[in-house]
C-alpha cells in the first residue's frame, strides 16, 4: 500500500515539472465560515493528474514504443503534457464523453489521439489491445502505486502550505487523488470521500464490502466516471476509515456556479463536487470543526475563451 | 500624497471584509522563467476595486442617502458589495459599454443602477447630478484618498506573503491600484504600469506632464478606459519614477488566452493586459531581474456558466 516515504519520493522527482498550485481561505462560499480551498485546477493541464503522469515516468524507463493511456480526459491530458515535456510519444485513448475541450486539450499537448465510442471502459479496452500489439507503457489513471503516489504529492502539499483544517473534502472518480492523501495523511486527518450520486464506485465498493461495478452518468461523468473503484483506493480506504458521501447533479451545478460567482473560480463539474457537500448538507462538520475543500479540475466545456 | 499609515490603516480598517487572494509563481508562463503572480481577480466581486470601497465606506460616515458610484462595472459592483455587506443603500451608474455580465453582477450586489449612453465619463455625469439632488456620498472609482489608500492594502498583503519579484506590472485605468502600490513601495521595488495602446490616459499624461484627456476604446475599456489618469496617481507615477508601457489590443488577448490555458486562470481582459507586456515584449526585463504580474480582474463577458 503507497506510504509517505513513497510520496516523499515521488515529490522529490516531479518538482520543477509540476505547479506548486496555490490556496486560499474563503469566507464567501459559507458566509461566516472560513473554508480552506486549494485550487489544483490551477496545474498544468487543468488537474492533479499532471503529478501522477510526472511520477510515473520519472520512475520507471519508458520503451521506445512510448506511452498509452485511456482517459474520461483529465488523464490523457496530463500524460500528453508529461510525455511532450520529458520526450516520450503517447497515444491516448478518450471515450466520447470527454467532450470537444478535453479533446482540443490532449491534441494541444502533442499527443496521439483516438476517441472510442462508449464509456471510460471501452477506452481502456482499446488502451490494452494497443499496449499489447506495439509494446508501450501502459500509464493507469488511478489503479497504479506510481500514480498514487504522484497525487499524493498534492496533500503533501497542501500541508506543506500550512493547511488548517481538520477535515478535508476530496471529489472520487477512480480514487487515484484520494488514496494518495489518504496514505499521505495516515489518520492526522479527516477524510471525506465525495461522489456524484450518478458516479459512486467508492461507495458502492464500501456498501459491498468489494470493488463492484457500477453505472455511471451525471455532470461530472468524464472525470468522475469509473465504472469500478481502484483497489488501491478501496484498500486505503477501509484501512484509514474515509467517510464516503453522495451529491446530487444538481448541488454539484449550484457549487460550481457559486464558485464563479463568489470567486471566479471557473472548474469543471467534478472540480466543484467536493465543495457540493458541504454546501449541500451531504457532509455537515461538527461545531468547530474546519474544512478543506480540494478543487481538482478545471476543464470546463465549453472553452470560455472560444 | 498617500503614504504607507494610510496603507496600514486602510489594512486593519478592512480586514475581514476582503478576500486575502492567493499568490502563485507560474513556471508555464514564461518557460524557464519564475512569474509571480497575485490572483487579486478571485477578490470579492471579481476585482481588487473591493478593497477601495470598503475601506471608503469605512472611514467615513454613509448618509442616510446613501452611495453612489459611477463605474465601467468593477468598481460599481465593489460598491454595490461593500454597501450591502454594511447595509447601505446604492446607486450606481455604468455607461453601455460595462456589458451585461457586470450589469448583472451590480444587479446580484442588490444595487440600483442606471445605465448611461456613452463613456465612463457620462456615467459620472450622472453620478454628479445624483450626488448633488439626493446629498448620497460619491465614491469615486480611483481618485480620492481613501480609493488609493485601499488599493494600496492589495501590495502590502502580497508583500507580506513573500513577494520575491524585483519588478511588479500592473495594469492602469484610472490609476488607483498602480498609485496604492506606489505609494505602498516608496520605490522598494520597481513598478510598471501596463495601458492598451487604446486606452492610455497615464502614458499620454506623463508624456504631456500633466493629467490630460484621451479617447478611450479597445477590449479592455470597460475596465481601464479613464479618460484621464487620476491627479493622485499623476503624482505619485512622476515621483515614483513608474515606467509605463503601452501594450496592442492583440497581446492582451493573447495573454488572456495563455492564462487559460496554462493555468485555468480566467481573467477579463484587463486582467490580462500586464501580462501582455511581459509577453510581448513591451517590457523586457534585465538578465536575473524577478519579474511578478498582477491579475487585477475577472469579469469576462459572457458568463462563462450562463
Amino acid at each position: 500500500m503507497t506510504n509517505p516515504a513513497e510520496i516523499e519520493a515521488a515529490a522529490a522527482r516531479i518538482q520543477g515539472h509540476v505547479q506548486r498550485t496555490p490556496v486560499m481561505t474563503s469566507t464567501a462560499l459559507v458566509p461566516g465560515t472560513d473554508v480552506d480551498l486549494k485550487l489544483e485546477h490551477l496545474q498544468h493541464t487543468g488537474s492533479f493528474k499532471a503529478r501522477g503522469a510526472f511520477n510515473s515516468l520519472l520512475s520507471s524507463q519508458v520503451p521506445d514504443a512510448g506511452l498509452v493511456a485511456a482517459s474520461g480526459g483529465n488523464h490523457g491530458a496530463a500524460v500528453a503534457f508529461a510525455a511532450n515535456a520529458l520526450g516520450h510519444k503517447a497515444q491516448v485513448y478518450v471515450p466520447e464523453m470527454a467532450g470537444p475541450a478535453k479533446i482540443a486539450l490532449i491534441e494541444r499537448c502533442g499527443a496521439a489521439l483516438t476517441v472510442v465510442p462508449g464509456e471510460y471502459v471501452n477506452a481502456l479496452e482499446a488502451a490494452r489491445d494497443y499496449e499489447a500489439r506495439t509494446g508501450a507503457q501502459q500509464i493507469h489513471a488511478y489503479d497504479a502505486p506510481a500514480t498514487v503516489a504522484g497525487q499524493g504529492t498534492m496533500m503533501r502539499e497542501w500541508e506543506e502550505q500550512g493547511l488548517a483544517a481538520d477535515t478535508v473534502l476530496i471529489a472520487v472518480g477512480g480514487g487515484g487523488l484520494i488514496a494518495g492523501a489518504l496514505a499521505w495523511l495516515q489518520g492526522r486527518r479527516k477524510v471525506v470521500a465525495v461522489e456524484p450520486e450518478t458516479s459512486c464506485a467508492l461507495h458502492a465498493a464500501l456498501r459491498a464490502g468489494a470493488p463492484v461495478d457500477v453505472s455511471v452518468s451525471g455532470v461530472a461523468a468524464n472525470a468522475l466516471g469509473a465504472r469500478k473503484i481502484g483497489q488501491i483506493c478501496f484498500d486505503l480506504a477501509v484501512s484509514q476509515e474515509a467517510a464516503s458521501v453522495l451529491v446530487s447533479d444538481k448541488a454539484i451545478l449550484t457549487a460550481q456556479t457559486l464558485l464563479w460567482q463568489s470567486h471566479r473560480l471557473l472548474v469543471e463539474p467534478a472540480g466543484a463536487t467536493a465543495l457540493a457537500a458541504l454546501l449541500s448538507g451531504a457532509y455537515t462538520p461538527a461545531p468547530g470543526e474546519r474544512v478543506a475543500v480540494l478543487l481538482c479540475g478545471g476543464n470546463v466545456a465549453p472553452d470560455p475563451l472560444s
